[in-house]
């Protein structure tokens, strides 16, 4: 019972070496840390480049994360303008080009709290969807920030269903413009970025109208703001759209527009035009804009999901090292609460996500190189798989690892519910990537019209994409697994996966021609089957990142280590899965009631067996503690100083709150006795 | 493609009727919405005292929640406090007593925004922990707010372990003392409410040492602050813990004691004192104090976790039923999202939890009420029951619930992230409803433990509490159900989950059974039972709750119209619940996988009939749109024109921003250009 040296309050208690619970968990790694960090990286050169690139970020006050918690909407916005400003100048400073190596790295270290990220999509519609005039008139002034873009197509009552959009286009035959007009409030332009207070500039998508025929949504640019002084120009109505769950740092804007005229070169005519009499003129595929969406689905899997799980189960483990709580065994000291087998379950299978998720995100990014250069040489026959591809995996990723941060969040009881901890804006950033880029439920819909397609071609014995041909392989049989270690056989599993994804979809595509055969139309019989549609394609998804793991696991033989903390990993993610939908593997009986006994009995002892190696295994992603942001996280464990340091940098510690002379002083005086 | 009327706009939009699509949904109701209210509430009588508090509240423009969406955390603190001081003005000029029919609703209406909360809890622990002397003392004093009164349990390293707390509290026999001290950081009192910036006093709960001896964990009445000017008091640092995911309002705080020096009398002692010689005298017994905890859980059930999912409900299916997207049939007007059979699965089985839960609610309550008058008259045998339900369905509840509000923010796609759709708000607040007063995981540990014991008496033939009397009727078989239709029968339903709540129970009893004779020590085998215990004691909560649903429908008979809806919804509660957990119910085959078939097929044409009351069913809860506070949720379905008026209000568009004069300008205006 020694007192507190009171001198060591005052300092702030000194955030000295590293905690010895959290040291002792590193003293036993079963691996090199630094080695999978490599393999993670994709080469030690990989490793080089970033850590140089993080290190000059964060050495740089302008991009300073220290206050983010304590900051208004309006401070938000105001340093993510200053950080993009300063970016600018940064990368000039260091060299670093936009197709460097180090590219790719910058917005991660950043951590997303940075402006004008429409900007970037705003130069890439024009360069996509633009004629070469207009490239080489637009392109220029915006990559010199002479003007500042956005992208304006979602409407306050328009999403996903683009057809659907209200905003006109009105050609205007004697003057040679466009007039474009909100007609309705549904049909205002509502959510893009860096419109409410930011852009001068925007891409507009309205249905276009000449001499009273309706052709459809086209790309329009617009001028918003004037350049001189930043007024709104004539006809514009526009504004911030308040305040949200996460995105603080970005003015998601309104756009109202009204008799709004502008040239006709400003409709970006790549592909279709409108000529000065008012003729209509359409060119060349289209198929190819939707190539960008779909890459842009994939792009965001790294950084806005697969990453904040990564950083979420960073700070949650090394927390539950270091938090100690209860007694497992009566007479011992207080146990860390990562012993428990409870808190194993939550965050060890998440652990195990984020390498299988981080694995499938390389997959993809080869399959899309792969689909781009066909596409470079006018093959589009991969666009569908591709499009079914960035649909399913976005969907099943966005949302397994939101609810994966969520789990990590509530792992660390009260204090994971501090802003301090970093995991409230983890979660209330990775929530949104649900929603955005394709609401995820519709997008595992279009997934499975894909798979529902493949399923009776491949029934046909017509030719399929590659990664769908096991859909011809309909074999009905049991599981053969005998005990509970045959459940660590890949091939054990990773067949129950593959079975459980025919099963779902060839029980949906019979339902649905049921359905239709007996009389309901096909569009309502589509309808009736869309539960179960999602349950396939995600099954589909889930069997693809099982069998990619195993495949990752296979290369790693010349890394006797990793390769086995790394089948460790495989082995939990795919019975974690099982043990979890158990449901869809018992119901034709491919595994017994017994099986499943074995599939929890090896999924409860692998959380055991990693649990060692637990706190290593989030060190290799390698995170700074500039990047956590999070005082239950970093990379010391000095878990409760750093919470009372922070939270003495509180607005709400900074002086005597108003609310006292107002209310309190009142109060209490009014009847002022003596205790 | 008329154009919008402009001066419709500069109106603000004029929020008219109600919107058509809305209206249509309630010509069609199957029921009295009135009639449906009155027995939610319990009678008309209630019916009518709720509205009007409500309505007194709502009137009162103190108690706004208008700006509530965007205020600072300092911001709400103050409105807090302004609204904690109001309202005792306000009961005193509406004559509503603490003990009258109107006190239950008040913290309703004012939708939980408001201080002082932890001065309850600070009265409620010296009323049942103090003596006589010190009740007549302090309770007058609390009573008037000559002082402001908080609760110091939890500290920055101890929450659920009281046994582990480490503020110490040593008896002095010469100045007839106890010296109270922070021996090191972990020990700093953290998260108490209305502590960081308002309480004057607190009830801080301290290792008692006397001659060197320590007596285990109680509590001191220990003053922070002056009640002169609030400064705080000799020995004391506090402050508030900073920025959190909700509870904004709220000053939890923090509190280090360095020799802080209190007279003997301020430990509260009705059940053991410490005599001026430092002899250590226990009293009776300290059970009842569990009792005071086991019903703050049952009482915030209802207002906390029930209320919040009934409001997420209502905005959802609302907006819903408004907004358009898509079509599901070509050629057809885009369909309202909530004839998706996808946006169905969403939002009815939350309905249908919500009405679950609301009448489990009322069960708990009865049993409560019991349990209380047992115990009045000193008979404690209730005490295991109430404790262990009042665990297991705050967890059940706060869990699914939680889940449930989540559920509704994603279902209403990007309008549901902004905070102007009330649904964030819900989200974050609930969240810690998970966590505060007991640990989710922790609890339903504690329910597992009762029902092991309880399975054992039973298995051994000796009288257990009534809810768990079913443990005794293990029963193998099958279910006997033949086809979709008879999964509609309650009979049936109930018992697969009665047998499914026994299965899950004797197998962890038989695996912890065989840990233990395998010679595994008790401890470590209850640890390695502990994922499947968790999953046990859920089993047995839902139950219950699919139970207590059918036998609440049953009493309905004199309501013929509100019983046809009601069953509806409690069979939609029960075969959601087998879809949902389809594993538990296929493992020892009591459900074949052609009866899930059927399940689900039943389930999925249940969606459909429900979805045509679904707005109805919604208006029963009876929420003002003050109390909704939702752009997305208000009775009128106007909710393209109020997000837009909402938005201006947002202070991100009440000025330029410095960004524009500091950044931006520079930016621009370096290569000004004529476009």
């Amino acid at each position: 019972m020694a007192l507190l040296d009171t001198s060591k309050y005052a300092q702030g208690f000194g955030l000295g070496g590293v905690n010895p619970d959290l040291a002792s968990e590193r003293q036993t790694a079963s691996f090199s840390v630094e080695r999978l960090t490599t393999v993670l990286d994709g080469g030690a050169e990989h490793t080089r480049v970033r850590r140089a690139v993080v290190e000059a970020i964060e050495r740089d006050p302008v991009f300073s994360r220290e206050n983010q918690y304590f900051q208004t909407q309006n401070e938000r916005y105001e340093a993510a303008v200053r950080k993009a400003v300063h970016l600018q100048k940064k990368m000039h400073e260091m060299g670093w080009r936009e197709d460097g190596p180090e590219f790719i790295y910058i917005y991660r270290a950043l951590a997303g709290d940075v402006a004008f990220l429409l900007h970037r999509v705003f130069m890439r519609s024009i360069s996509v969807l633009g004629s070469d005039e207009q490239v080489a008139k637009w392109i220029p002034l915006a990559t010199k920030h002479q003007l500042i873009g956005s992208y304006a197509q979602t409407e306050l009552g328009h999403g996903t269903y683009l057809q659907g959009l209200e905003t006109t286009a009105v050609f205007d035959t004697t003057t040679q413009e466009f007039i474009l007009n909100t007609p309705k409030i549904s049909a205002m332009k509502w959510w893009p970025g860096d419109m409410g207070r930011s852009a001068t500039h925007t891409v507009v998508f309205a249905q276009l109208y000449v001499h009273g025929k309706c052709y459809g949504v086209h790309p329009f640019i617009v001028q918003m703001r004037s350049l001189r002084d930043h007024s709104l120009c004539p006809g514009i109505t526009a504004g911030d759209i308040g305040p949200k769950m996460n995105f603080e740092h970005i003015d998601n804007g309104y756009l109202m527009l009204q008799n709004v005229r502008i040239p006709r070169e400003n409709m970006l005519n790549k592909f279709c035009e409108v000529q000065p009499d008012g003729t209509y003129i359409r060119r060349g595929s289209q198929k190819i804009n939707y190539f960008t969406m779909t890459t842009l689905r994939v792009s965001l899997l790294s950084d806005e999901v697969i990453l904040p799980l990564m950083k979420a189960c960073t700070i949650a483990i090394r927390y539950s090292a270091v938090r100690r709580q209860s007694k497992l065994n009566p007479g011992e000291e207080e146990a860390k609460i990562l012993d428990y087998q409870t808190q194993q379950e939550k965050l060890l299978p998440q652990l195990a996500a984020a390498y299988a998720f981080h694995f499938i995100n390389n997959y993809l990014h080869k399959l899309f190189d792969r689909g781009y250069k066909e596409i470079q040489e006018r093959n589009f026959s991969s666009l569908p798989e591709l499009h079914a591809s960035s649909s399913g995996f976005k969907a099943m990723l966005s949302q397994y690892c939101t609810a994966g941060v969520e789990i990590c969040l509530r792992a660390c009881g009260g204090h994971g519910y501090s802003l301090l901890s970093g995991l409230p804006s983890l979660y209330t950033k990775i929530l949104a990537s649900c929603i955005y880029e394709g609401e995820n439920t519709i997008l595992l819909l279009q997934t499975a019209r894909f798979l529902i397609k493949c399923f009776a071609a491949a029934s046909a014995g017509q030719p399929v994409p590659q990664s769908v041909t096991y859909l011809a392989a309909v074999k009905p049989g049991k599981c053969p697994a005998k005990n509970k270690l045959d459940f660590l056989n890949p091939d054990i599993y990773v067949e129950a996966y593959q079975h459980i994804a025919i099963r779902l979809l060839s029980s949906t595509a019979a339902k649905l021609q049921d359905l239709i055969q007996s009389g309901v139309k096909k569009h309502e019989a589509w309808n009736q089957c869309t539960v179960q549609l999602v349950q396939a394609a995600k099954a589909h998804c889930h069997y693809i990142t099982v069998k990619n793991f195993v495949e990752t696991v296979e290369k790693l033989e010349n890394k006797a280590g990793i390769q086995k903390i790394m089948k460790h990993l495989c082995d939990l993610y795919a019975l974690h899965g099982i043990f979890s939908n158990a449901g869809l593997f018992l119901h034709d009986g491919y595994i017994s009631g017994a099986q499943m006994d074995m599939i929890t009995a090896s999924y409860l002892d692998l959380l055991g067996v990693i649990r060692k190696d637990a706190v290593p295994l989030v060190d290799a992603f390698d995170f700074t503690d500039k990047s956590l942001n999070s005082a239950l996280g970093s990379y010391d464990g000095n878990v409760y100083q750093r919470l009372y340091e922070w939270a003495q940098k509180s607005p709400t510690n900074q002086q005597i709150s108003p609310a006292y002379e107002k209310y309190l002083r009142p109060l209490l005086h009014n009847k002022l006795s003596k205790l």
